[in-house]
């Protein structure tokens, strides 16, 4: 299987802007990236990142780096146009799934079914594999919905796995939560975030705050 | 197994006062336990509602059920106290999973452990099975770490079970996008908020608003 993890270089995670520096959440992105390939590694797949543009991956050098500046959605279509098919599965994941774990990504990639969707919080589409030589991606919204359409349209019936660890990646301040929470102990990501972050339960709500 | 489904009966789903009325409010919250109701019931279960009042159960009338107005850790206990242990599971399953299907439940019955958890989102204990005589649950704050915790000094290894349906929990404005995108179509819940919500994406970020 061709697994394809998309990732923007240049100023990732803007909603965490209110938490987190600029060098905060370039590093923490790059954790994510890096536990997000260790995960997809781990299940005996060998992941490619999808960049905007010309960069180091973490951790590994090794990692094959495919290049294009374009939006998500155009991007992801051209590997799809070029690989997808019955005997050609391509998988994309999305590289702030801090939660994944090598059990929750073969669930995904062990699914049957042309198309098979990890649906993320808000309409999210987290991750996917694709074995439909037409399926295309449209990423902008409730793209999980958009993307069953697009599946309707091509006469295909998609399936779609219950990951809590696929379903939520880490983009708003509460979603730390989930990786202080969830994270599997030995992952970059926690690391990073447990070294700046504790989890607050205050007034009840549960929240993060930064660590004296 | 004995399953119980801990409800609120009185001014239920506060958190969703900006959006419905109070009348909303209740509708809701009964059409997601019956919704939940009807799920356990469809892996062959009979659920038991621990209500803070006497109420009617929406559907069914033939529902048993165990009133006990103290807060929710402490009604809970008082079942577990009673009831848990090796050959005598007790299943807790939050009445606002508006997504949990029997699929979803069956994973959650059927796995392994003295004490399973299916966590929340923001730290919640949505839904968990103990056959340990001496769990007992702490509700308030980041649940899920606390009852991890509880088992920690039982000397027990807590399970996990990884599902986005039982992970969410129905609370506040952003959750009804899920009940929309993701409710079994046949689903009382369902029914209620498209009649009366459509998702909206209009900025790029996924809401919900009130058809005309």
């Amino acid at each position: 299987m061709r697994v394809v993890v998309p990732y923007r270089v240049a100023d990732p995670k803007t909603r965490l802007a209110s938490l987190c520096s600029p060098a905060e959440r370039e590093a923490l992105s790059r954790a994510m990236l890096a536990d997000v390939l260790d995960a997809v590694r781990a299940v005996g797949e060998a992941p490619t990142v999808l960049a905007t543009e010309a960069f180091d991956p973490p951790g590994d050098t090794e990692t094959p780096v495919r290049i294009d500046d374009r939006p998500l959605s155009p991007a992801v279509n051209a590997v799809l146009a070029e690989r997808a098919g019955p005997d050609s599965p391509v998988a994309v994941v999305m590289a702030d799934l801090a939660l994944a774990t090598p059990g929750a990504l073969s669930a995904l990639f062990d699914a049957d079914g042309p198309v098979v969707f990890a649906p993320g919080r808000g309409g999210g589409t987290n991750a996917f594999v694709s074995r439909h030589p037409d399926f295309r991606t449209d990423y902008h919204g409730a793209s999980y919905r958009d993307h069953r359409r697009i599946c309707e349209d091509l006469g295909v019936t998609p399936t779609t796995v219950d990951s809590y660890r696929l379903g939520t990646d880490v983009d708003a301040p509460a979603d730390l939560v989930e990786v202080l929470l969830h994270a599997t102990a030995d992952g970059r990501t926690r690391d990073f975030l447990a070294d700046r972050f504790a989890v607050t339960t205050g007034d009840g709500r549960v929240g993060v705050e930064r660590r004296e």
